[in-house]
């Protein structure tokens, strides 16, 4: 059973009017461009979409101008792609090439910039990475003197944050199949299972319903509760007491939905269930307070007022929940630090955790869109009470 | 049918013994320590394990001393599989924390290095990127003044290069799966199949068959053959004369075979059919040159001396082949730049590719192992002619 897919990709009117915002934003800031280099971003602007950034050995560039199309300095093996994109201004060169993998196109490209001490916006605050080696980074700075270098994570995670209809399409539909793979899970998993078998069942179906990739699989399974929610899968058989916890990250034509799901094996203890009630209703009022004009703190305030009933130490996962989108995790963080105002179109995690007993914890997780009047949720809701198998 | 896997994980001894090398090869270079912070570095040296990676909000550190074990900083979520580990020294903080993710605990760790003038490695070469933001870089830098920052790239890349044993068994198992699901596409491809059920197809049949995941999957089909190798899928149609092309890194416990394969459906043309000729007979001749004493240059040579039967262009790709690991591509590459001598227990790709017709490019891909008296394939090698399905 397959459910009906949206169309893949975007209009180019989409990479037109996301372009354009940006350049406002960049006015404001008195940016005169922006370079890009991680996968979000580069897709964001261009729709250039391909597994091969998993390869570590190449660079890419993307080049946001103050005005106009961006620019792509690219490996040669990218141009075919690339020039399906909207983009019409394409340089590569034949990578890799260690002595000078895109610098000197870059150098090129940026010289007007800098003979006239123009601002260049590149993303290094929280939640970024330079996607190409440092020391090349170092040789592009000093071979740009009177370039001044502007931190632009700011501007380009608030566009990223609030998702167009046709991105919202694309989230509600991988969290559609992700919701029914975890339907199925109760006809396939079985006491004496090895964990990593559940994992790979869990894979299977994911993709059969129509992901085009789980990437993204962790859990635990032990007695009573697991005590850690970011392990590969390991060969312990599933037992009797067990709670089995499985969270996924499946995508779909570049987009990831990200939830979890509890079970108990054959039984489940009172504690277990407890800890259960008490994140169920502690996800249900971080979804009630997921409305725009609400702070990401103000999520975090409502969720950690439910979990003090069981659990007053805080968590050790530093938030509870995410956006959501061509990442994993994306902008902003539901924590007491996050004062992002939630807007309309916002998608975002619903994901909080509590620590119980011995050194055990637990998580929930389900994932929304803020429309007008309140979030909606994009996958089907977890049952209230810890489902047994 | 599931091939039987070797064991999960490593001896402590291996790391140790990882270690060992490591700051032998730092006290050469009078290195005080090397600062790491990307996934494979930090499980190479730790056997930290752990698909979080995927979300990118938190940075994670290693610290590898000029004697004694490494010490890791990481987010408190990691510090549980941590600790299983064989690390001692486990420093963790509450992440995401933006106003000091880490920064506070590195320059306690690193200010006696500074205050010596001492050396520390990081790597900022070819085929490295920072996985911190470069703001925070910029901030640890200016707390630590006194410290020398070198590359240790060539170090970290150098060692990894050279597989151990147990790293050899888990690849040689990833492969076998890859050449198992391969094996099987004849029966579960058919013309008038979209090329994003191909892909899915192949995707849940090497999981079926002992994956853990099939991360990296690319290829293309056209009338006579290809145009670009680094597509996602569409939803066209396979039609009889088009050239089939899947490429793959499916990955086992943390180790990836990067091979791919060509069919023709329904009928092959005789330029396809020469293509394929010629790439199977480089392909061979890179094989026969991966012995230990010839360069990576040499492999190169004698790929390319077979390719210019039919095409003198010297492609868009780059290179011929890389090594393999924990990575999908990694050091070194065969190409004209590439003066890396090879050894026993490098594992490596053998892909050379031309250009033909119109436009179109034909790649081929096989794994080996160099061993003392040269390679043993670690792929089930490619037909000699065409498959046609």
């Amino acid at each position: 059973m397959r459910l009906e897919a949206p169309r893949r990709g975007f209009d180019d009117s989409e990479f037109g009017a996301r372009t354009t915002k940006a350049q406002a934003r960049m006015a404001e800031a008195g940016l005169a461009g922006l370079l890009l280099m991680t996968e979000p971003e580069v897709r964001y602007f261009s729709g250039f979409h391909t597994p091969f950034w998993q390869s570590p050995t190449r660079p890419w560039f993307l080049f946001v101008p103050a005005a106009g199309k961006p620019v792509a300095v690219i490996p040669e093996i990218g141009a075919e792609l690339m020039r399906r994109s909207w983009l019409e201004d394409i340089r590569t060169w034949s990578a890799p090439r260690p002595e000078d993998d895109g610098i000197s196109l870059l150098t090129d490209l940026l010289s007007p910039l800098a003979s006239g001490g123009a601002k260049l916006g590149v993303m290094k605050g929280h939640e970024t990475l330079l996607r190409m080696p440092l020391g090349d980074w170092e040789r592009l700075v000093a071979a740009l003197p009177g370039l001044e270098i502007a931190d632009a994570t700011g501007i380009v995670q608030g566009l990223r944050m609030v998702k167009t209809p046709a991105e919202i399409e694309k989230l509600r539909h991988i969290c559609a199949i992700g919701s029914a793979a975890f339907a199925k899970m109760p006809e396939l998993v079985v006491e004496g299972q090895p964990l990593e078998e559940v994992f790979r069942e869990f894979r299977r179906t994911a993709i059969g319903l129509g992901a085009d990739d789980a990437p993204y699989i962790v859990g635990a399974a032990d007695q009573g509760g697991y005590a850690d929610v970011i392990s590969p899968p390991s060969r312990r058989p599933l037992r009797r007491g067990d709670v089995l916890m499985l969270d996924t990250g499946c995508t779909w034509d570049g987009y990831f939905c990200d939830f979890d799901r509890n079970w108990a094996i054959g039984r489940a203890d009172d504690q277990a269930r407890q800890a259960y009630d008490v994140l169920w209703r502690a996800t249900q009022a971080g979804i009630e307070a997921a409305r725009p004009g609400n702070t990401c703190r103000d999520l975090f305030v409502a969720m950690s007022a439910v979990i003090a009933e069981m659990d007053d130490s805080g968590g050790d996962i530093g938030r509870f929940g995410h956006g959501l989108g061509m990442q994993l995790t994306e902008q902003p963080s539901h924590a007491a630090f996050d004062r992002t105002v939630l807007a309309e179109n916002m998608v975002l995690t619903i994901e909080p955790s509590l620590s119980y007993g011995d050194g055990l914890m637990m998580v929930h997780e389900e994932n929304i869109v803020v429309e007008r009047d309140g979030a909606t949720l994009l996958t089907t809701r977890a049952a209230p009470e810890l489902p047994v198998i």
